[in-house]
């Protein structure tokens, strides 16, 4: 049965305008929205600071009384009073006055700088200074932090440590975030055991699905894992309706390999996908394929764990992305690294071709090094922080050619 | 109050001589293992593949049956059987025999070669090959993946998803990984409030321990808040011995500041510790201080958000991750990034300086923006992806100097 390949980027563009289920919208507590994908737009409702406040514990005052200050002539104001953090600062000050503050204290109306305590003389209700402070000195400007009406953060965004606080700086309580989405996942063969015993007895040990299921967190997903299922098209069919009713996006691995097993193919078809793509030009990753199915993706990834990698990074990465309200990205960040040696492909010339690299730093340079092995081989990617992609129609990438590694959240790491 | 301000390195080699308590191991569940740091050495326990298998669907065969095979004279051997996946392979292979084999198919003894299903012709119980097929050609060989005894993982690695599938691989079921450590937060300061309504007041909102809950989730650990503790030296000491006794590590946020109002360390020198200093050579940052307590550090973190996370950067998380049984690192990744301007320092001159940046792809250079703004400014953060450190004595980096910035995981992204 020959199969056709298709341009990957192509058949994820044809999974993008098959009107996919969209990301939902959910509100949630501030202290629970870290790595949470924004979905308003956060403006800012007050200045922060609130009024003019202190950068240090000292005494607020007007720089226009301390010009004439000299070490031989010092000048005295009058300590008027204390003004503690989180108080309201009086309604102004007058000439020759001055008021103890601490660092983040609001300054009264017409105050504007302060002077440390270390350099200033007290003397019962009077402070001595021996030189002038220029106005604005030590004076945090209210609203220089953020400005009312300024946008803060963007919808899209993914909210970081410090987003947290800002969120609540602005006085939010709970926030409106992308439901994270639930992503199923089913491992099809009836060489699959879930058991160590069976193992030892020559089954081979479901291993694909930990991984997988790690990827989908990392990428803001909900894994459901859905078991081991037969090599049954009737089990099949019925596996992915369940797993379609309840998820928002399928991912089948292994029994898609082209020929008498391809059952998963034949389940699919059966069940009237309106789109459906078998084959893509991506080595390794060849053998992926994808349906969709009222409105839903299920995405066919092979089973050599390279090209299931491959074909998760390719089409379920983006799309997991694209339902958490985020861009549509196979990577999380891209580095620039010098390739260490020449990378040569030999076959399927007009495919895109992915390369997994470790990453070391040497003489401050980031070097790339292709780690050879075959696509059945877990243990590429245990080695690897990254990969690179070469285009169609390009057979070699000459060594110290600066290429962009991806990076992909829970896979990969900088050196 | 002078303050004698020393050189955070030394602070930080201090506090790890101060025999701390030491990171704990547990067993858990591989698939709970997601970004656990190991406790243990992975070797293999068997080899990867456990035989010779097939690379794809099709005829296993011993290439020196096939070497006279031409298109003319195409040679046929006798099909004994299918081998499916997951069932050991039969012992051995006799001269003009094959075997149909599926991808992943165990290979007999005696077979070396496999040739693909569309390269043969099959009529009953003969396939026919017009060209010979060369040793090893389509076979993965026994062992090629991972070695039986060989080092897979490392004590220390943080496992990402790929590990979690090469664990299974290796029939882990379980996996020793180090506990995470309780790390507390207290917020010090009667002028804080949890409330939106005292912050209408006038009151500060509690927003720090949101940012530093979320980052000490990112290194590893397990955040315990202890809520606002009012300026108080009763109340701060009965808070210290019991977030003591319920975590590895307590983070004090504000009340640190020098002066009448540092309750903070008059509470901890009244509670006998082994080790107590106040005031590093970092700025911002400069008020923060540490003190240990029967084994356990108690990290004083300055109230001014850019000197909270400054300190807590410098000192709180390599400790945590010290505890997580990871290198006591400041950073993630550091990646090299071009100055954009002139980073000029007035103050402090034998200090490390942290200065925020902001990184921009331009022509292929990343690029790195210092972000302008007092350090109480939260929105420096919002707007940061990593830091750049400058060394005691340089008070300026020139634009276009290549820098290292560090990234930090939950507070940094990279473009």
């Amino acid at each position: 049965m020959a199969i056709e390949y298709t341009d990957p980027d192509e058949v994820f563009a044809a999974l993008l305008n098959a009107q996919l289920v969209q990301p939902k919208v959910v509100q949630v507590w501030v202290a629970e929205a870290f790595n949470r994908v924004l979905a308003e737009e956060v403006t800012s409702p007050i200045d922060v600071p609130a009024f003019n406040s202190s950068h240090l514990d000292g005494y607020a005052l007007r720089s226009i009384d301390t010009v004439d200050a000299t070490p031989e002539k010092p000048i005295a104001l009058t300590i008027r009073g204390f003004i503690d953090l989180g108080v309201e600062p009086p309604k102004n000050i007058q000439a020759g006055e001055a008021y103890r503050v601490r660092t983040g204290s609001y300054l009264p109306e017409g105050c504007d700088a302060v002077v440390g305590k270390e350099d200033v003389y007290v003397e019962g209700e009077k402070v001595r200074l021996k030189e002038p402070v220029r106005a604005g000195a030590e004076v945090v400007r209210k609203g220089s932090d953020v400005a009312k009406g300024m946008v803060v953060l963007r919808a899209g965004h993914r909210l970081r440590a410090q987003d947290l606080g800002m969120l609540r700086l602005l006085r939010y309580t709970k926030v409106k975030v992308y439901a994270q989405p639930i992503v199923a996942v089913a491992s099809i063969g009836s060489e699959l055991t879930e058991s160590v015993e069976e193992a030892e007895q020559g089954k081979t040990l479901n291993t694909h699905a930990y991984t997988l299921s790690a990827l989908i967190k990392s990428a803001g997903g909900k894994p459901l894992y859905l078991g081991i299922v037969p090599d049954d098209m009737q089990v099949i069919k019925k596996m992915v309706l369940k797993a379609l009713s309840r998820s928002s996006l399928l991912l089948t691995i292994g029994g898609s390999s082209v020929g008498e097993a391809d059952l998963v193919s034949k389940a699919l078809e059966a069940l009237t996908p309106t789109l459906c793509k078998h084959g893509l030009k991506l080595h390794p990753g060849r053998v992926a394929g994808c349906c969709v199915i009222n409105g839903k993706a299920v995405l066919t990834l092979p089973g050599l764990i390279q090209s299931t990698i491959n074909a998760f990074v390719y089409l379920a990465l983006p799309l997991i992305k694209k339902l958490t309200g985020s861009e549509a990205s196979r990577y999380d960040a891209t580095v620039r690294a010098k390739l260490a040696e020449d990378l040569t492909f030999h076959r399927f010339p007009d495919f895109k071709k992915m390369t997994w690299v470790s990453l070391k730093k040497e003489d401050r340079d980031l070097v790339a090094y292709p780690i050879r092995g075959d696509s059945p081989m877990l243990n590429v990617l245990v080695k690897a922080d990254g990969y690179i992609l070469t285009p169609p129609n390009q057979m070699i990438v000459k060594k110290d050619t600066y290429v962009d590694v991806a990076l992909v959240l829970g896979l990969s790491s900088l050196p």
